[in-house]
């Protein structure tokens, strides 16, 4: 890829299609100890970035996520803004299902270059879900879309740590789901910058939000904003416009208060941290044969000896090479 | 505690609940970059253990996990077993709830020191959640526990990871919840060794058994394994003896086919690794002043620097320390 780099990089900053797809497929299939070619990629793109809006959209399986997203994306095409899509499953070790469902989600935009999607599961991302979708929304950032839409599946700590990358996030709840307000979970809670609540016309609308509201009455937020709760339809549209007035207020509410450039600060440190974590251990792991490990495992199993020996052992070894 | 290490090591392994909960709490206070005094109390505790049978329960919030848990100590007990209740919640924020929760759990044992219930949630376990929750799993096995439980809410990577410790995951389905088979998440699907169909006295049950049915059906395993599936009312007792029936065939299948001390030797491996990953970084990130990493953000929000080249930067400052 070294050679075609020098083809490959124009033509994703200038947003074309085919090298994004391209440039991402080599990011999923990195590997973190010889990262060499990715990184390079990533290194030349990462000066172009830092201009997109980045909105994270969570919430239970069965929410309306991937529509909300996609009627989002509609409604930003029409104010002539260019959206990315990142759909992050971190359940689902299927990367090709993925692949057709991006086929059939980019058709309903006819082919519309200004809207790119791209869903990432577990397999193909050997260094953890979390950087290789910070690198994607990066790569599509730099590509000129204006938008990133990153899309999660919500309950555990992968997918908080995933929606943590974005501006602003948006908590989608459903009624009738079971996943109603009192078994959601605190965790995803306290990301929710907006509400909405999807699928409104079905009965059972109104309990969520009223759940919402009286769990919101006891919240406080250290940035001083109260997230609004809006209802949508994505399927019909209904709502879409509203929901992304709350985000983009939301996003002016951090602007005025200074607070925009803190948040992107610190979730770049949270990203340097956890490369720093997930490079560490390929370059440890790669300068350690397979059979020493090997040892280690059949000496542990045998309790001849613990993992918290086995591990000093290993991080002295390297620091004395 | 190095003095009392002494004391509490002993109490430990005659199964003391008092100091099973002192251990359980510095285990979780840790930090990873002075892991000085859990590492030596786990050290020490690690040749006690191997015995157990750690059996996994996973589904989604409401489909009934702790009830189930319960039960199956009752059953348990009753049959002269002690055991270990893990409950893993990741994404709560917060302990301080759990704690009471786990109160109300024990009481429902009548004070019975034959079983221990602890629940974790994510603040509290500086390095990870999976690894402290394998650190606990193992403490409660070196403290004489024959079955430890390991309790966790499933759907993103966090909680397959957890579960992946164990010997034998069931997976908790219940009816009319919306985490019907469809929905269910490919990632889950594949790691249920027994399926629990919990609530079934509920509309939809059948349902429910039908699809799982019609989705077992595609699926192939390499172990030669036909996941069963069992109808529950836990809160009710019901099924819970044709539940452990199912899971003490699965682990009697593994024994046959001698693929038990394999997968204990693959969660070993896995559990080192990730143990690595953790020391290697906190080593790393205790080595490097605030000041510095400051630094280093500053000069990527600036676009003067890319996190990749920062990143470099920092492993190779650290190897020529």
């Amino acid at each position: 890829m070294a050679s075609s780099l020098s083809v490959l990089l124009p033509a994703v900053l200038r947003g074309e299609p085919r090298a994004i797809a391209r440039a991402i497929t080599a990011i999923e299939n990195r590997n973190p100890a010889e990262p060499g070619e990715a990184d390079e990629l990533l290194r030349q793109v990462f000066p172009h970035s830092g201009r997109a809006l980045l909105a994270g959209l969570t919430g239970a399986p069965g929410a309306g996520k991937s529509t909300l997203a996609d009627s989002l994306a509609g409604l930003l095409r029409q104010r002539a803004k260019t959206v990315g899509i990142v759909a992050v499953d971190p359940s689902s070790p299927f990367t090709g299902g993925a692949i057709l469902g991006d086929r059939i989600r980019m058709q309903r935009h006819h082919g519309d270059s200004g809207v790119f999607i791209r869903s990432m599961a577990t397999r193909g991302a050997l260094g953890g879900l979390a950087p290789a979708a910070a690198d994607v929304a990066t790569l599509l950032d730099a590509a000129g879309k204006q938008v990133v839409l990153i899309e999660t599946v919500g309950v555990g700590q992968d997918e908080v740590d995933i929606v943590r990358l974005a501006d602003v996030t948006v908590v989608i709840l459903a009624p009738g789901m079971g996943d109603d307000v009192q078994t959601m979970k605190a965790g995803i809670m306290e990301i929710a910058d907006v509400f909405a609540i999807n699928k409104a016309d079905r009965p059972g609308a109104d309990r969520v939000e009223q759940e919402l509201r009286a769990m919101l009455a006891l919240t406080h937020r250290e940035d001083g904003w109260s997230p609004p709760i809006v209802k949508t339809v994505a399927s019909e549209g209904r709502g879409v416009e509203e929901l992304w007035i709350a985000v983009e207020a939301f996003v002016s509410h951090l602007r005025d208060q200074d607070l925009l450039a803190r948040k992107r600060a610190l979730h770049l440190r949270r990203r340097l941290v956890d490369l720093l974590g997930e490079r560490l251990l390929a370059r440890v792991l790669a300068g350690l044969p397979e059979a020493r490990l090997d040892e280690y495992v059949g000496a542990i199993a045998a309790r001849r000896m613990d993992p918290y020996s086995a591990v000093e052992d290993m991080i002295s070894g390297w620091e004395k090479r």
